[in-house]
């Protein structure tokens, strides 16, 4: 881990490999149990869930499940593993499916599952981890953890329909877009926080703070994935870029733009009819890509997201130093500066 | 109702019709419970559950488990109007996966919900069914009946996996059928009436019986459904016919075809030859219908459908007579010789 001293603490600059240090036992545990709990007599389904659980993911759901128990004062059991691995299990059976319903063909550099196994075979194993989640909850026997599961799982698929329907809407606005992204990825970041404070009693005010801070990293998390598929490029990313642009999902690098062009009618029609055109090809991205530079769309992002990050920190006062808090401090720096 | 006198009870000419009589105020609660249930403030949810909950499926296993609930002795309460919904709920939830799965255009002489919201949409609402079935089960609070859901989803899951790997396996023997149709439809038959019989705190005694009566009921069932798949006509079975042969899916029909052209080598390549070819027309259909006459083929299935019916029947033995008795006991002819 490369670290830079500080008054207090070693500064991290890789705080999420840092959580990966700390937690790389309870981690190692995360994946057994999620590979444990694939099992079905029919093969192919765990073939396909272990193709998705070990498609390298960055497992930060899981780790903030984890970081959140201890800085609540969890030490004893393992009851925090378990929820760690049942967060994980939602995230991977979502993306199964959020793959067949976008049409991604890839995941993390890798083929995503419907292009090697087909349609029916992701959605049944979708199903089968998401029915092995529940088979998790069940274990641990708390009605509460089930409630929460329930209550995050529908607010993400409400989330991804709402993406789906904005598709073919042409009015989109800022409050709709950030009701997907709330919905879609800050819910889940919270739900992860608040297993990790439930497993640790957490008091009222670290629940909330728990929250806040989700909420916040959640939202910037998103906001930098959306501009990412404008500003990256596929080997850094893992993934084609101007995925978004050519499904027709307007997002917030086109939504910044079209209001900065709100004075311009004449840039302002020629981005509308790009974006209205259902064909749209390599010279429309790299035309829009430009104008999104040219006028400064990336900076604005960058400042909103430094906003939600810096919210983010203030919520972690309720709780006294330790390596850990300065770790998930430096978290909020790090989810608006990653490339990938 | 169209009744006869026999001894004891009057004799019912159709227990379905005789089922939602004895229980049309339960039912009635059942549906409210179901579209109440499904409800989103994101819209497009609830108007897709309302298409598959309201598109005319025949409640059979929500009756099942009313009437499994009063055969054990349950009168006071609505718990099990609860669980009723709880399995309809599932059921509707793998229907809207399935017919994304099979690409199925009809059912119940409906289009289907992914030929009018496309395959995006009935993935998501299949989520979303399932996530409020998990709901209702966390607001019953039992977690014995929620280990019984994810058992059962799971083994519904695994069985329809079985069910796509056989399309492309030229060997499926009986047996594998077998297991495909119990995990498809039997599991489905017994989680109902088991419901019932928990509701009610049925005996152990009651509950193997439960299971039996299920259970051979289930799979008498599906050999009369992959059997009308074709001998029926599209009007009256509510969708197009032949759909099994055109997908490639062997069933008991083509199965018992093969086994009894065994001796005639050269009718046995022919058969094989068609089922073999991925672009089957209607000239092939007609061929192995032909067949499946001329080799009395429907009559086994009809005999083997009529003893598990009977096993069935036998398996009530443990319950005194009742009307409600004489109508299950009804039901398991029903079954066999329904005609869609």
């Amino acid at each position: 881990m490369v670290t830079v001293t500080s008054v207090d603490y070693e500064i991290v600059v890789n705080p999420l490999q840092a959580l990966e240090e700390l937690f790389s036992d309870k981690i190692h545990q995360v994946n057994q149990l999620l590979y444990k709990s694939a099992y079905s007599k029919v093969s192919t389904l765990p073939l396909i869930s272990s193709h998705i659980i070990g498609s390298g993911g960055k497992r930060i759901r899981p780790l903030l499940t984890l970081a959140a128990a201890q800085l609540c004062g969890y030490t004893n059991g393992d009851r925090d593993v378990h929820m760690a691995a049942c967060i994980e299990f939602l995230h991977t059976a979502t993306l199964l499916h959020d793959d067949v319903v976008d049409e991604s063909l890839l995941r993390r550099g890798e083929p995503t599952a419907h292009t090697i196994w087909g349609n029916q075979m992701s959605v049944l194993t979708g199903d089968f981890l998401f029915v092995k989640l529940f088979g998790l909850l069940v274990q641990d026997g708390c009605l509460d953890v089930l409630k929460l599961f329930v209550k995050t799982t529908q607010t993400i698929i409400e989330g991804e329909v709402l993406q789906i329907n904005a598709r073919t809407s042409s009015t989109l606005k800022r409050e709709d877009y950030f009701a997907i992204i709330e919905a879609k990825t800050a819910v889940l970041f919270g739900a992860a926080l608040e297993l990790g404070g439930m497993v640790a009693k957490a008091t009222p005010y670290q629940m909330v703070a728990l929250q806040n801070y989700a909420n916040n990293i959640g939202v910037a998390f998103q906001l930098i994935d959306d501009t990412l598929d404008y500003t990256s490029e596929q080997p850094v990313l893992g993934k084609p870029i101007g995925n978004d642009f050519f499904e027709g999902q307007i997002t917030l690098p086109l939504l910044i733009l079209l209001e900065k062009l709100n004075s311009k009618s004449q840039l302002l029609s020629e981005v509308q009819s790009i974006l209205q055109n259902v064909e749209k090809d390599v010279t429309d991205f790299k035309r829009i890509q430009g104008l999104i530079y040219e006028y400064d769309v990336v900076s604005s992002i960058y400042r909103e997201a430094e906003s939600l990050s810096e919210k983010a920190r203030k919520a972690l006062d309720v709780f006294p130093s330790s390596f850990l808090k300065e770790v998930l401090l430096q978290l909020t720096y790090f989810v608006v500066n990653r490339c990938n």
